[in-house]
């Protein structure tokens, strides 16, 4: 009887099972497992004799979503290599710290990416830098794939922020990506001829955990580097596509790009994932019978925990619906279990759950009572068990599908020499879902585009703040904890003007 | 980090999950999983509590194919109890060795096997036999299911034979059960729609995998007490079934009755065990176009293991075609692995396959090699990895589905006081596949049908050798072992008559 559960190589095993299905389709281009297999270990034989990274290292990625990138996540599991996947976004100051926080032993990046990564050389160990098309000229015959994958050695480490404002990497085992993988399958089924287009970040969870259920259902990716909606809108009402990954942001534009015809009878599966969806939207769906299924999940449940179904969507607005399978969840009021409609902090459980964060005892200790992992996040179940996520930990920002941190935000500007405080909180946006604002006290004279130009040094472009408002002093409690939802009134009420 | 894996109570949580979706439905009646799970907690209550019987125990099953005995299952599950699962077609002597194999706490019985429960009651720890219609009658509220399932404990425990000829108790985990169930789905595909119809008896594990998959799917059961062609094949053709699991002799049966008209596009799998299934039968499901998927598994695999999609059963003819997606094969040639296309042993390995046999230690250490379990079946596989079965392991009979070993009916004969020896092989059969052929050694005068009749005292009906034959003496190799392949060669040379 052993411990460790191992399975079959995936990708190995795949290839092996059905070596002529499609794996990936990218600009007009299909290539088989059988052929995806080929490239990876081709790759995966250059990073362990070319490269030099053995077994259970860990390497950086910064890619974008093209097969290049797609054929670097194999090769990496194929090499037994921790991925660690870095947000293409972010700035040099934010790279750098997850680059030193993980040690990576080698940092692999798609040529848009350059600058960054030679900047980046320095703070890596052996000052290992790796192009794409490096990888690509390579050649190496000498690589044998493993047999078995041992499901809990980590795939990859994906970044997430917290109340500290520092990210934390969460710790993804193949154990968990095969967990929430089969929850998925289990809760919209699984037919040979589905098509999954994938056109959120590949080094997302959202994305990766597509790529992982395409070895797992032997399915097709349909893989875009950027969202178009027209080109996407095209698509899905040919008939090729049969599932897609969207936030509110981009269904929003698909909807209005959308036009006559709805979409073809074989696409069943609009997966709506970062935050609530405005009733409008999911009206204007059931209209035209687009049928989304809401979700919530995070990077630390390795992709979709909670997801409602369409035919509740409306009936249950503003659910996130019932746990996949394998997972549990439960609500905790001071401290015990709530009942149902009691709010409390969200409570999760399972096998697609992170162990932890690399490197963070004190948070990990922090973050499990009793084998239940605690999200910080704020929500109620209903007498049946729907799910309602009121407010997202550390009044976490979710603009078009990104998670942004308020406190991340607030430290940058407070390091601003003019700027004695700062406070940031979401505002509505018709684009994005959600935009950061920041409240800021002077401490001498200073212009929005001055703070402007600021924050575009130190904060990926998605997390600068989209307004601003220079004010006496921020609202804080007896404990002089910042009170963001004091920030939230004070527009709501009108009484400011935002500053320009 | 737990050890253990935990999943959620596995019917609680289907009942919380999709409570309104059917369950079962038995004879026009239909249950849903929330008032399936109503009864198997009232049930289980009453095991618990009024008969006394712990989480941990063991139990004996002797059912048939119908909503009690399917309640009754679920229920051992609630209350965390193993169940030993009876072939209700074994005669008393055959029961009695496994109920006193696995020392019983208690035995459940269909009233139809009253006689064969009473009888056993003396061999059962602290004599508790309770009929279901007892389990009807007790009501008790004070149940309290677990909220969670330990994967690797015992959920059943169903007997096979081997060469020895004594029946050993394969032990099945929930864990077996939920991979077999999962690496199924990735194989078939998963619809919402899915309906199951199991006429194969829920004490095999081709029935009771239906069940699990049932719970782990969501997925209706049509459950039938019997096989019956004309009913069977009218359920198939009205379109409220999509997969049906079979053996070739109900097939035939099927194909026989099957008349004008095809089945209903909805049905989608007809998942054919129990042994190659002859070219003739193949071609005539494709002129049918029925979806044949041809499996190669067993007890110990928890169910199927090996499957051949419909689009490769007549290129592929006589395969059984590749692993499922968490399982892995290989061909064993003089202690090392074989290259393709030649014979040795069966070994196969994956997170279904049995942990051993209950309290056979030799047994254990035998069919164990380096985490590999040897099927003892003969068969090798060809350059793209398609398993061809060319022997089942000791020569093992499949007849109308049932496993019949000839050293189990080789020793019951040979307890005859007229009798020196005998040797068991398989005849072909049109109606059962095949069935037992005996060739007798006498030791004192003997008639066919006085062996049959005493036969019928010891051994299940499906046992009884079909054919006698009355030879001088029984071939031998050097190391005075029965080699049944002569005998078959001294049929199929004409050299001798049957005697009747």
């Amino acid at each position: 009887m052993e411990k460790h559960l191992f399975l079959p190589n995936l990708l190995k095993q795949r290839a092996f099972l059905t070596p002529e299905r499609r794996a990936l389709t990218f600009e007009k281009e299909s290539y088989t497992f059988r052929e995806v297999f080929k490239v990876a270990s081709r790759w995966a034989g250059a990073l362990q004799n070319q490269f030099d990274l053995k077994k259970g290292s860990k390497a950086g990625v910064l890619i974008k979503n093209t097969k290049e990138g797609y054929f670097l996540l194999l090769a990496l599991q194929q090499a037994g290599i921790t991925a660690v996947m870095l947000n293409n976004r972010l700035t040099f100051d934010e790279l750098r710290f997850q680059v030193q926080d993980t040690s990576i032993k080698a940092l692999l990046y798609d040529e848009e990416f350059q600058t960054h990564a030679l900047e980046l050389k320095k703070y890596i160990q052996e000052e290992h830098v790796i192009s794409l098309s490096e990888m690509e000229s390579k050649q190496n015959g000498e690589f044998l794939p493993e047999e078995q994958v041992e499901m809990d050695s980590v795939c990859t480490i994906m970044y997430t922020s917290g109340t500290t404002g520092k990210p934390k990497g969460v710790l993804q085992s193949y154990n968990n990506h095969w967990w929430s993988a089969v929850g998925s399958a289990l809760n919209l089924g699984l037919k040979d001829t589905d098509v999954w287009l994938c056109a959120v970040p590949l080094f997302h969870i959202s994305g990766y955990s597509i790529l992982m259920r395409s070895l797992i259902y032997g399915m097709e990716i349909n893989l875009h580097e950027k969202f178009d909606e027209e080109v996407i809108n095209l698509e899905l009402k040919n008939g090729g596509v049969t599932i897609i990954s969207v936030v509110s942001a981009m269904l929003q534009r698909l909807l209005k790009n959308l036009g006559e015809g709805g979409y073809h009878p074989d696409f069943r599966c609009m997966l709506l994932g970062g935050g609530p969806a405005p009733k409008s939207m999911l009206e204007q769906c059931k209209d035209q019978r687009i049928p989304v299924f809401q979700t919530y999940g995070m990077t630390e449940t390795s992709s979709q925990f909670v997801t409602l179904s369409p035919e509740d969507s409306l009936t249950k607005l503003g659910s996130a619906g019932k746990p996949l399978f394998p997972c549990e969840l439960k609500i905790i009021h001071s401290g015990k279990e709530a009942p149902a409609n009691v709010q409390g902090e969200i409570a999760v459980r399972g096998p697609n759950v992170t162990r932890g964060y690399y490197n963070r005892e004190e948070a990990n200790q922090a973050s499990y009572v009793d084998g239940w992992f605690l999200t910080g996040d704020i929500g109620y179940q209903d007498d049946q068990g729907f799910l309602y996520v009121l407010d997202r930990r550390s009044d976490l920002i979710i603009s078009g599908g990104e998670n942004v941190y308020p406190a991340e935000i607030e430290s940058v500007l407070a390091a601003h020499p003019a700027i004695t405080e700062a406070g940031v909180i979401a505002l509505p946006s018709e684009e994005w879902g959600q935009v950061p604002a920041a409240f800021i006290v002077k401490e001498s004279p200073l212009t929005v585009s001055e703070v402007k130009d600021f924050c575009r040094n130190s904060l990926a472009g998605y997390k600068v703040p989209h307004h601003f408002y220079f004010i006496e002093s921020l609202p804080r409690n007896a404990s002089n904890k910042l009170l963001r939802k004091d920030l939230r009134e004070l527009i709501e009420k009108g009484n400011f003007n935002e500053d320009r």
